[in-house]
């Protein structure tokens, strides 16, 4: 996401209207639908875009972080799934559409289909539908899933508060090296949380650990403290061994997809001292003042929130 | 559609599997997912790609059909209303994703959603939620739209029998002059049969008559004759004045995005006595036979199904 993209979703929400359908409307990792009857419906849609979003390793073998059709299959689904856990919900169903190259595109299709689906199996998730095209442009890939909420209800990105503990769900940093093509999404991991305490707030980290907090604290009107000792740092982020360190690496890589949320100081005792899933760790505390630190050998100092570890420096 | 996406739809709904949740997989206008407790949840979408499925009047301004941006974004909705008036359910949210070049994309962006907002406001259909791109490539942008099956549950394509009248909601053929960018889609229409008979089959006209009546017939596993003299055939179709006849555009051309169905004889004369929606024409019967006919100053003549007025010559 690019500042202007985040613009643009401002924009949009002030033109969104509550209803009595709507619970939740743009800017949050899924959108809340009230299903009469049945459990609330959870909808989140992500656009990959080749070029800009992913490499076809077929196409462009040399590219850092290049896919094949089917890695590339599985991430489309991948994403979406992320976005449901990272709302506490239950996937259920998705619609893909595709733009296909009119060279090559019917192998090409196959290949994200089989990628697409065996995610999709790994949770339960059926592909119900979808609208398949050719063109003369790159290959573009859309993936709409649809969820339930649990009884507990969908868990926001608003919810946060000033004391609140911050987990992630595992180490980070470096995903270009592998993990952003093949990632777990949190789907499992996230309602087994959901089941144990209660979680104020949740985000998946797609844009980076920095920036994904600033969102969160930005939709609960708090700020936030990282321990930069804490963060769990991935083999990745110290083999990408650039001009950045591990931690700026762990701080500002997107693509990650580990849940970082929020709970209350007695609930996060309870996970750490019974851990209902593993690889938790406390990174940080929510604070009454807007803004984001970073605390190292006793100093806090400012972090900016923008992702992305060319932000960092 | 071309034959190759036909044929990759089959190879799709060959690999996906019935499952409680999952009442209507792809190959239809609309897949229905059963929601525990609440109404059968109806899920379609359409993605249009620019230089394919349509030209930016802003950029390509002498292109056949080209639309303004809020033109693309009122169709980009409405393709999908008209999907889901094409199986009788009723229209209750969607999510938007774009691709947006990254030249002048804001704009463009804010153009598309206008228009895209218009239309879903005519039909009480929220925009929750979607996935903002830019990129190097031409606009691209996706609509999922949800809604739910009435409690009569959602016509299919599959459903109509021989001797069954074949009805359709409108004048057909030479959209390309404006109705595929102002079409209404026919949602209360199709609600209103919905309520008023027994609907067998219906589909909505994107590919051109022949072809989607074709389409009608092949899950049905029935034929139909066509009555030349009773088709319906747009002012449009006329003015385009060019190799083909008038006819040969009503039953050729695509995205006229009127409805056809199926009834039983008894129920074709209770439409016709007491029409619930103005402008119905019979204009076919189906047959015990598979295939497509052209009845035409008493004489039967097999009618190609393909669809685009070339197929006809």
């Amino acid at each position: 996401m690019t500042t202007d993209e985040f613009a643009f979703i401002d924009w949009l929400r002030q033109r969104t209207q509550a209803t009595e359908r709507v619970l939740l409307g743009p800017g949050d990792d899924a959108a809340l639908l009230r299903w009469p009857g049945g459990p609330d419906c959870l909808v989140t849609t992500d656009m990959l875009l080749e070029g800009s979003c992913f490499y076809l390793a077929e196409t462009h073998p040399g590219s850092p972080g290049a896919g094949t059709a089917r890695q590339i299959g599985r991430k489309a689904m991948a994403v979406n799934l992320s976005d449901m856990a990272a709302m506490a919900g239950v996937p259920v169903a998705a619609v893909v559409s595709v733009g296909l190259p009119r060279k090559g595109g019917r192998a090409l299709a196959e290949e994200l289909y089989l990628g697409l689906r065996e995610m999709a199996d790994a949770f339960d998730t059926a592909i119900i539908g979808g609208d398949t095209n050719s063109w003369d442009g790159p290959l573009v890939i859309n993936v709409t899933l649809l969820g339930e909420a649990t009884p507990r209800g969908a868990v926001r990105r608003k919810g946060a508060r000033p004391g609140d503990r911050l987990f992630v769900t595992g180490p980070l940093g470096g995903s270009l090296l592998g993990k952003h093509l093949d990632f777990t999404p949190r789907v499992r991991e996230a309602l087994a949380l959901h089941a144990a305490v209660a979680l104020h707030a949740m985000i998946d980290i797609s844009d980076g650990l920095a920036a994904d907090i600033a969102h969160l604290c930005a939709e609960s009107s708090c700020g936030a403290v990282l321990y930069a000792d804490a963060i769990p740092i991935a083999d990745a982020a110290h083999a990408l061994a650039d001009e950045h360190t591990p931690l700026e690496h762990a701080l500002g890589d997107g693509e990650d997809f580990e849940l970082v949320f929020a709970v209350a100081p007695a609930d996060a005792e309870t996970l750490l001292q019974a851990p209902p899933v593993p690889g938790l760790t406390v990174i940080g505390t929510c604070t009454a003042q807007a803004g984001l630190w970073l605390e190292e050998k006793g100093q806090r100092r400012p972090l900016p929130p923008l992702g992305y570890v060319h932000t960092l420096s």
